[in-house]
């Protein structure tokens, strides 16, 4: 915080206003480099996301099985680790038995603990003969637009 | 609300307490049908939704502004149109310029009347020189999880 006080320094000295004054531009002056520190944050976080498209294609008579514990899967590990952070799988109209999951985690450091995970290897012994083929896409993100609560 | 109405009667009639706790048992009653048709409607309106996972193959050259406007796409849509919900962009590693999005919105009626919209025909003029194919595939969605604020 040294480089905040060396800030807040430096308009208190070019300011000479009465002492009420004074007290609200540190505290502005504060917020504002707190927000630039939380954007900061926000951006790294972002940057070391691992990001992933998972392709998977379903043995059909075994869907409905699969997709119940592909939804567990999903909301264990969200609910459980700290460094899984989204999960979309969807299914093709036209063949339910082809499945996209979309996967983001906080960085590959939280991915290689979530594949070492009770749930994780449960799912992976439970679906071993569901699961037909699997490609793993690794993707970065372009971007993403959400209304909130979404 | 003559169901709530009724069905706190039927309470009321049942449980003869004291009246502080009649009351509470009102106030009890009436959230548990409020979470229920909360509950309720927003699994209709999941149900309802339209999702889709656009498949973009974007002249190499032409990568940076393409996801420059395909970005202001996703955020002035989202912004702007109610039916519009959730978009994600992503690119793969070894081949940024095949690009996938995972595109949510309300109801299929939202998504015809953003087609319609001046800044998504703005976009399709923009990028019709940039982009090599397009493959529309319509998806359900299995499931999603998502840590709070994602």
């Amino acid at each position: 915080m040294s480089h905040k006080n060396h800030i807040m320094k430096a308009f208190k000295t070019a300011y000479k206003g009465p002492p009420d004054l004074n007290k609200l531009l540190s505290v502005a002056v504060g917020l504002f480099i707190l927000t630039l520190s939380f954007a900061k944050n926000a951006m790294a976080q972002e940057k070391n996301q691992m990001i992933r498209l998972a392709k998977i294609e379903v043995d059909p008579s075994q869907l409905e099985k699969y997709n119940a514990v592909l939804k567990e899967q999903m909301t264990t590990a969200v609910r459980m680790e700290p460094g899984v952070l989204t999960y979309y799988a969807v299914a093709d109209k036209n063949d339910p038995s082809n499945i996209t999951i979309l996967e983001i985690y906080a960085d590959s450091a939280a991915y290689k603990s979530h594949i070492e995970t009770p749930h994780f290897k449960k799912y992976k012994e439970t679906v071993k003969d569901m699961v037909k083929s699997l490609k793993l896409i690794d993707v970065t993100l372009i971007g993403s637009a959400k209304k909130p609560g979404m």
